[in-house]
């Protein structure tokens, strides 16, 4: 069975993040991708994970130490659009799952500025080879004009700096997740 | 570095094509799939290779016989939308690569009308699981119409019977070949 968006996004990172890697989780929601990135980064790694919501931060916490991944997380309760005041070394990977928090306040989603702004912040981060994926959730209204906003802005990207991957289901009813891989380029062409 | 659609279109017929299988190449060109077909079904599996061109048919057949491996090759210079009376057992795959013949007359290209006959003629004869791969070329005039066309095309497959992916790179200049996946589910949704 061809894999779902995030699932796809999880491969993707897979490929590219090394033990002793520093990643981010952009939208660490209830925790599930933050401690994915934990387990590949591994204890001498390191995973900064963002959340503007007290619950999600919560959540993650919990899921982390339940799941001994905790030592090598650093939590920010804030929004990601603070991303390059809180991360100022290089990042193997930064991930973002777009969208409000399963089960939670549903008008707190994530917003396009915002969103924009910290992907911006993870891609002047990447190391050369590294890797941005973006899930894009769209059944809802936020979440539509988000991806159709997410998908112009990466359109516009310097082709001598990065490779940006569009995948997209065509032929389901129910608005199924997309999702943009963005790899900066190894050596810039000239 | 993300793969180019070419090659993701093969990373997605090696998850799934195995030894012994029957496979379709709808558009044997130069024959570089063909070969890369015969090696994943193995002696004992089998490839139907299709071609309009005559002078496809011959380089195909040079190049297999060059690397043995067209003992497990049945050749059809013709329409692929011949398809369905040539071909009357499942398959596992199918994969198009459509354009032209690079080097060979550029007059000559894969038509919509015979280019969908034939992705539905595969589309019937898939076993469960299996997958139809699309990589379209749209760099030139009727690649531009025949990417618009297939995608509207495969977005109204059913989805109880069929999941479609399309992947496409956004930021480069170049047109650069997108990629559609049709794979048959394995067991309808009711």
């Amino acid at each position: 069975m061809l894999q779902n968006a995030l699932n796809q996004a999880k491969s993707y990172m897979k490929e590219i993040v090394l033990p002793e890697d520093h990643v981010v989780d952009a939208t660490a929601g209830n925790g599930h991708d933050t401690l994915f990135l934990a387990r590949l980064v591994g204890k001498n790694g390191k995973v900064t994970a963002f959340d503007i919501q007290a619950a999600a931060i919560d959540a993650t916490r919990e899921r982390l130490v339940r799941e001994q991944a905790i030592h090598q997380v650093t939590l920010y309760h804030g929004s990601h659009a603070d991303l390059s005041t809180v991360v100022t070394l290089p990042i193997r990977a930064a991930m973002f799952n777009l969208g409000y928090l399963p089960g939670a306040d549903r008008s707190i989603t994530t917003t396009s500025d915002s969103t924009w702004t910290a992907i911006l912040g993870t891609l002047n981060l990447l190391l050369p080879g590294g890797r941005t994926v973006i899930v894009l959730y769209h059944g809802h209204e936020s979440g539509k004009r988000e991806r159709e906003r997410v998908l112009q802005q990466v359109a516009d990207l310097p082709q001598e700096q990065f490779q940006v991957l569009h995948t997209a289901f065509l032929n389901q009813q129910n608005s199924p997740p997309e999702l943009v891989v963005i790899e900066k380029k190894k050596q810039p062409v000239r």
